[in-house]
């Protein structure tokens, strides 16, 4: 299997010209970055992502992980890269320099997010965890906690891990039944079952420290009875040095279709009497802390839909400029390129579109986290925008990441299916994405309830005014085609899907869960509409200056392809939006 | 894994009341065969794909095929239940009485061979390659080769398989390399390699009758030089029976993502100076023969997105009927069933209903079969409607199927993810189907050029008044909704696309290929729309003698769900196909 080399290009051109960068020259933060820093960062990113993660990706899928008696090996070459990404202070990237990091700008440490998630999706999913907790520690302001715990972990000496699923609860985590009974020393015996923890156990750092939900006694029902506990595997003492084995176990690791690089752990924890575990912030305000690192993680998963587009286009692109096969359909030569055939260049643009439009809006939300921390004004305004784009921008990047697989595997045909060529190991790692931090439903759910209803659609009606602002851009380009009425359209549709929602009242309820779904797709694809319109302008305004012009020119044409290709199955969408509950009312499931 | 357990009530249904039986009656082959007859044979079928076949399916796909020194050997089981399968009869069941065969309708066989592809894709994939390769000794009419193979290949004895593909040419058939040269006894001394041979070579039957593609010295270049060569494993004394073993080798088998029994083999012909081939049929004429038993794999994939949607179907109705979690989002009730909640349902619905859609058409077009071949009159019209279906079922079905499969592991959640629960092997087993026997984008090309531009849109056309006329039928029915509306909208673009399609010149040509595939998934949605339509209407018609409400309630909510969930991507299709080229012609794929 070939190397990941990161698409430099384009990442750069995105960051600099295409991603909302609006008041960040009045951040005192980011006096020192600018284009050059920037592209410096990425160049040595990319070496690492291409020349130590992407070697050990397949390997790493055919060994696999080991499991004995508790005890979990990871794949041969991953205790070195671990050390290799920590020394090199990958992991810090985002998190404060207080503690070890690095403190670059989000939307930066996004784009490198995503090489490594390209290069090692299995390998890294450490990172997205140590972010998060990195995060609960700093809002939760327990110095004590932060004192004992930050430094090892942004240095990546200590890993840590997400306790949530239990064997009766996956998405309803109101339902825990792992219990924490404090005792006197102000600790708690943590005592229960958790599944599917990511990196719950494994070789590569010192100490683990794991973030564990859990009820204490009396508490009260449902999710607003959660606590989060810190439980380390090994116990930390006074000093902060690791002491005796805590009472947690690692019964068994998960057998799965992907990911075989990344241990999926079954955790049991306080069998010989309860886990010692400290209180993280304060009792019954779990959920809200650890929602903190799951919105960390529902980015970076969004991410590796983007992550596993990219090489997949990259793969499909090299197989298709040396594969021949066949005659061109036009002029009759035998034996052509396969990128040649037009229906081939149509699904290695739909792949570089999809792809690039969803990098576009994964930097957007970056940096709209990046100002709603640090701009001087709106912060309200962007953090809105980044609560409503989560959803979206997770499950819909993860369905296209699962789409995007199965294209790259049919680009390379009979090929494509047998192991050796690696492009079935993306369908495979890229499956559970749709499913872990939330499944698309409840990201669908999350949306159109919480996050459009929630606020009586104000994020969302700012978002279609920033749009029409593009739009308006747009048009007044000078680029021949049909797309702008679609995408007139496209807009008269997203504000007709909103007063949908804002007017269904309780009755109109079942109606929007059955259509949720459709809903956030049609959002997905109206955002990437959006994203590849601000691509078409900036590399319009780029012309000017720039004699790269094949460069900028195909990616004018790769956003005509995307609002011929995507842009026109928001008109399906929104038919199945307002006529969702057809038929679902009257069926009796268990017939 | 769960057994499975054949849909008898759909498939009975499906085949008595909307499959078109017109002028079955005046045929006197099927005058044997009534309702009842054909429920036997289908509860008989499901006996044994529930039984024998469907128990073997997941531990073949553990076990995998074993290559030693050029011997395979299938997984433990596969012997045994291929001669249960040869001995009960129904490896022949639509094969000539004269040669053991049982001269069933294909419209019979067709819903009992779904049965094997839902219980055991893996294992059964030789008997579409028997059915063809009967047909074409049938077709080819040389009385000899029908003498020495037919009865042995329709009684399982001797199993076949289909040599086409080669390292340097996988779609493109003209660029056969393997060479024939004629010897003095009338033979062919056969020597080049051939990949991806499907049960090319294994241990379930005494001989391998392989069908090998290959070339005579002085043949015409490209497509018109090619013949068709019988070269058995063992060679064929004059007595029929089994002599030396031929110079043919099986150099390794694939090691794929998916259907890991089914042996997929690497051959070498004539290592040893030239494998002993006899000619079928008369010289250069090769593909035309090939085509016969291609069109029958064609059906037989299709048939393969049915039975994966069914099979995932059943699992995923199963465990959402046994899997609790959350809360009703209408009642508030906690720890419901996931089958409750709207977006499962959601889910559910679509896979029985695309599923059912596409059974609907796989029957129809069985039946069309069987009509083309016995009907008294019109038997060119069936052909035509077979032959324009033969691109669409085949893509849009696996295509399907693969979504379906994703689907199905959507409502395991995380369990989905994991081997043991058996739905990751759904995806895995269904991802070559879109490949396979035609890609979707030659099938595409098969379509929009040879099958609507080939005949100057006569079948389409056709088609197209059958639709009107069932959609005549249906809105005429007592069913609420606004779904007509959306039905009259498909009618529209599909006559529009017709005329846009017919109407291309030269210059459109270009336009087309980029379009032909989103074209063919537009078909896809149209014919399953109809389906449902008669489903609809014969449901409705079933109530006046029935006493199943529910059941039939049930199958009117399905067509309505798929009018509100399937049929609306009509119109983003519609928009892509006549805007297809936008950006196509602009971009550089090397830049």
């Amino acid at each position: 299997m070939a190397d990941y080399s990161a698409p430099l290009k384009d990442m750069n051109f995105l960051l600099n010209h295409v991603a909302d960068s609006r008041g960040f020259d009045q951040i005192e933060h980011f006096a020192d970055y600018d284009p050059a820093l920037l592209s410096a960062v990425l160049e040595e990113a990319s070496k690492f992502a291409g020349q130590v993660l992407s070697p050990l990706n397949q390997s790493g899928d055919i060994e696999g992980c080991h499991f004995n008696d508790g005890v979990v090996t990871t794949p041969e070459g991953w205790i070195d890269a671990y050390r290799q990404f920590c020394d090199n202070g990958w992991l810090g990237l985002a998190l404060p320099e207080a503690y070890g990091g690095q403190s670059l700008p989000r939307f930066i440490a996004a784009a490198v997010h995503e090489m490594w998630l390209s290069a090692n999706l299995s390998f890294v999913m450490f990172q997205a965890l140590t972010q998060g907790a990195a995060e609960i520690l700093l809002t939760a302001r327990d110095e004590r906690l932060q004192q004992r715990y930050l430094e090892k972990l942004v240095t990546g000496e200590w890993a840590t891990c997400m306790s949530l699923t239990e064997p009766g609860a996956g998405s309803d985590l109101g339902n825990t039944r792992t219990r924490a009974i404090p005792q006197e020393d102000g600790t708690y015996l943590i005592s229960g079952q958790k599944i599917y923890i990511t990196y719950g156990e494994h070789d590569l750092a010192e100490n683990i420290v794991h973030l564990v939900l859990a009820k204490t006694p009396d508490s009260p029902p449902g999710a607003k009875g959660v606590s989060l506990f810190i439980v380390p595997k090994y116990k930390v003492d006074e000093s902060g040095q690791c002491g005796a084995l805590n009472d947690v176990r690692c019964v068994s690791i998960e057998h799965k279709t992907g990911l075989h690089g990344s241990p999926t752990c079954n955790i049991s924890y306080g069998d010989d009497g309860g886990a010692i575990g400290e209180l993280v912030g304060e009792e019954n305000r779990g959920l809200e802390y650890m929602f903190i690192l799951m919105n960390e993680a529902r980015l970076s998963t969004g991410q590796q839909g983007v992550a596993i587009g990219e090489m997949g286009y990259q793969r499909a692109l090299e197989y298709s400029l040396e594969r021949t096969q066949g005659r061109d359909a036009l002029t009759g030569e035998t034996n052509v390129l396969i990128a040649r055939h037009p229906d081939v260049k149509r699904m290695l643009m739909g792949l570089r579109a999809q792809t690039t439009a969803l990098r576009a809006l994964s930097y957007q939300i970056a940096s709209r986290l990046d100002l709603a921390e640090l701009a001087s004004e709106d912060r309200a305004a962007h953090l809105r925008f980044v609560a409503l784009m989560t959803p979206v921008f997770k499950a819909f990047s993860t369905e296209s990441g699962n789409l995007m697989a199965g294209t790259t595997i049919q680009i390379f045909g009979g090929m494509g299916f047998v192991e050796e060529t690696g492009v079935a190991q993306l369908m495979r790692d890229i499956r559970v994405t749709t499913i872990y931090e939330g499944t698309t439903g409840i990201q669908a759910n999350d949306l159109v309830f919480r996050k459009i209803q929630g606020d009586q659609g104000e994020a969302l009606k700012e978002l279609v005014v920033e749009i029409e602002a593009d739009f308006a851009k747009y048009i007044a380009l000078d680029i021949a085609g049909g797309e702008k009425e679609m995408l007139a359209q496209m807009l008269g549709v997203l504000s007709e899907c909103a007063d949908y929602i804002l007017q269904q009242g309780k009755a109109g309820r079942e109606s929007l869960l059955c259509g949720a779904v459709n809903f956030l797709e049609l959002m997905g694809v109206a955002c990437c509409s959006w994203m590849m319109m601000r691509i078409a302008v900036a590399a319009h305004e780029q012309k000017a200056q720039s004699s790269d012009t094949v460069y900028l020119n195909n990616l004018i044409a790769l956003s005509r392809f995307y609002f011929a290709h995507f842009t026109p199955k928001v008109l399906a969408l929104h038919k199945t939006v307002i006529t969702a509950d057809a038929g679902i009312r009257d069926y009796l499931i268990e017939d």
